[in-house]
């Protein structure tokens, strides 16, 4: 007998898990749909600040595979279609066509939750006017561009200087437009620690960015046509023409819950390392479900691609029969904003002491490349290591061109739960136009076991 | 009583030592006396192909640290003095001071010995003839890069398709220069795979370079007035003007081994973890010693300036009082060809089987970035494991700007000695600008995975 998959939501999570799944099945065994409420499937998000920077052709560009690809592969994969609900009982879903208004109930012996993640839109005053935009979906992004191109502001305002904020704000640089971000954090990207962070904003203001940090934002101003004209920031106007939220995301889990799905602190699906939910044959995947954070220990919801990915395929393992199970986070991630790249992994000292730990840290100034040699850029290193053990717990990156990558070093080697006195003899390579003779990382890791042993 | 610390070589790993334990005892502890044959210390020979390119501005540049300021650290680092013969029992060393032509005795109760490593010259026609230059020390290069801007040469031929081999190639290629690279293995970079290999080679065809390649070079021609004009190769004139050795280096070991100090089978000194050799008061570190490879478990020699530092250091903590351990390398190495970055770690598949292994291997082409993000530029991995368990064993990548350097990240997974499977899960950065949704290294361990599961 054909069993069926239902897969709510056709992006990253959701469709690589049908891709996985139908490698492992054929359409005789097992036949995939997968519903979009949106009007693309398997789109990259996170490359949306590029296309409204300019770096990026259009919208196509962004979308790795059309319902149509995926129906080669016999996958029926239906943009516009929403899931209002689901029935976990009786194990089917009612489905909404968003175009004819229809709706119907599709059955499932495997549902895949993979609905993502939405923009914590704060409830302000004007919010919903015209000229404030979200950059969730490729239609936020065309819609944003479609103002960029009509009206040509002078003025935007970003609201959040997280990585989207940051990313926000260096497109409206990119087109020359005046850009002014907000935040109520002392700090652009909160995931550094403070030191870090500073470095940030220094790097913004060099940029032309400026910056509005630890303010309150109250509302929108809107003129006589309906159009965002301000931002209310502690009791003061901002003029602006064009108001970009570049806040955070919370995962989409509404319709899960509803559902009688378990819910974790994080606000994601609960699932386990299968991404199985405890609620039999339902499964959930990236920016939707939580997941284990594999320094702090706690569980987690992390909005990126790449983790939605992973978590997709391991869904897909599981359910074209193959046993697998995702192994968990670092909290890895890595943007830039003009030419300052930023890159974090682990615990910062804060969250370090949040999770029970008694931190000790070093920060070492550095260049990418030897540095007699042409573009040797610089890169800042700050480790996070246990008082004591000396166990790694974290880093965070602040440089230029080539500085950010080097992230992935200090990834694997919190993976593998490495000391930094271990780290710092790691044969990691060198030659002068890739790195000093000690590596960036491998001076940090030095200091750090020297702060660990009390030398410094 | 004042003990005194005898250095033999004034360069990497000898002045690390010198100056580690400096740090760890006082002058009136310890007397710190450093013999360098040559007229600089602790200088970048990795920095010699860029200086002499054209890429970085003069000798001086590479000098990381002159005897006047490790004058001011309370060590005595003399220039041209060299170290003529060593007596283990006598405690002491024959000193030769090339200026002066007068020679002396010192005495020590530590002896380290950090000789570094000579080119293999080919005992060759013509091979020390006038326009046949090495490239190991800042006087080689200053000669070579006399003899460009005296002689102009139209035409060179670089003897070696190594990594120096490859870097005197760009060097030339960089002053407009015609290049011939000439050598007996079938492949540039011998220490990749003959596939990999393979790709260094169309890359360099495609930058001018001319290559001939497993071909026997009987020796040079010379001119009437002494200077080189031609490289006989298989038995034909290879026109030239200039000729570089770009050949490979052996252990600089000779004084030790006169002095009765075991040799290990790479030719470099036998030392322990601590960086002591079996004979009481007498260290080595850096490029005239042995170390052990941690994959292949075998006595290796490695010329590198990071392991040299790395070494030095360790030699210099432990004669300072602090026990200290070399952990080993994996032979990672990086480095560059015009626009081709070039990069290993580990053993290839051949050096897998020498090892005792038996290897599965997988290749994969990616991009740098997202593909749809400027700039995005081809990378190819491979990734050798061992059949059954998956373990990695030893990753190669060729590709372009952005490339080589994420062997950093394999050479961490294959210090912590991680299986494929594990490494394709490890949550590695992800931002457009820097990676695709899935890095190549987990790309390529996931295809690696499929091949060791006999999926591929």
């Amino acid at each position: 007998m054909t069993e069926r998959l239902v897969v709510v939501g056709g992006d990253a999570a959701g469709m690589s898990a049908a891709s996985q799944a139908r490698r492992l099945r054929p359409a005789d065994e097992l036949a995939i749909v997968a519903f979009e409420r949106g009007t693309a499937t398997s789109y990259s998000a996170c490359g949306i600040p590029y296309w409204v920077g300019g770096l990026v052709e259009g919208r196509d560009t962004l979308i790795a595979r059309t319902p149509e690809q995926f129906g080669q592969r016999d996958i029926d994969a239906r943009i516009r279609h929403e899931v209002m609900e689901i029935d976990t009982s009786a194990r089917r879903v009612r489905v909404r066509d968003l175009d004819a208004g229809t709706e119907h109930d599709e059955g499932y012996d495997h549902l895949l939750i993979a609905t993502g993640a939405t923009p914590k839109r704060p409830p302000l005053d004007g919010i919903d006017a015209d000229g404030v935009f979200g950059v969730q979906t490729l239609d936020d992004g065309q819609r944003l561009l479609d103002a960029l191109t009509d009206r040509a502001p002078r003025t935007a305002v970003v609201v959040g200087a997280g990585y989207i904020g940051l990313e926000m704000a260096e497109a409206m640089v990119l087109r020359g437009i005046e850009v002014h971000v907000v935040d109520g954090h002392p700090q652009p990207m909160p995931s550094l620690d403070p030191d870090m962070g500073q470095r940030v904003a220094d790097a913004m203001r060099s940029f032309g960015i400026t910056l509005h940090l630890g303010v309150r934002v109250d509302g929108m101003h809107v003129d006589a046509d309906g159009w965002v004209d301000g931002v209310e920031v502690d009791g003061r106007r901002l003029a602006c023409d064009v108001v970009v939220l570049g806040t955070g995301v919370r995962p989409l889990s509404d319709l899960a819950a509803d559902a009688g799905i378990p819910i974790g602190a994080s606000g994601g699906i609960v699932t386990d390392r299968r991404q199985a939910t405890p609620i039999e044959g339902v499964w959930a995947a990236g920016d939707c479900a939580q997941t284990h954070h594999r320094v702090s220990d706690r569980g987690v919801a992390i909005a990126l691609g790449t983790i939605a990915n992973k978590q997709g395929r391991i869904a897909g393992l599981n359910i074209g029969g193959v046993e697998a199970a995702f192994p968990g986070v670092l909290g890895t991630a890595i943007t830039k904003v003009c030419d300052t790249e930023i890159a974090r992994t682990g615990l910062n000292e804060t969250s370090a002491r949040d999770a029970g730990f008694t931190p000790v840290s070093a920060v070492i100034e550095a260049t990418t490349r030897a540095g007699y040699y042409p573009g040797a850029a610089p890169i800042v290193v700050k480790l996070v290591a246990e008082h004591g053990t000396g166990r790694l717990l974290g880093a965070q990156i602040v440089g230029e061109e080539g500085a950010a990558k080097r992230i992935d070093v200090l990834a694997t080697a919190l993976w593998n739960r490495m000391t930094v006195d271990d780290l710092q003899q790691v044969d990691l390579s060198y030659a002068p136009p890739f790195a000093p003779v000690w590596d960036p990382v491998l001076v940090a890791a030095r200091r750090t076991a020297a702060a660990v042993d009390g030398r410094d």
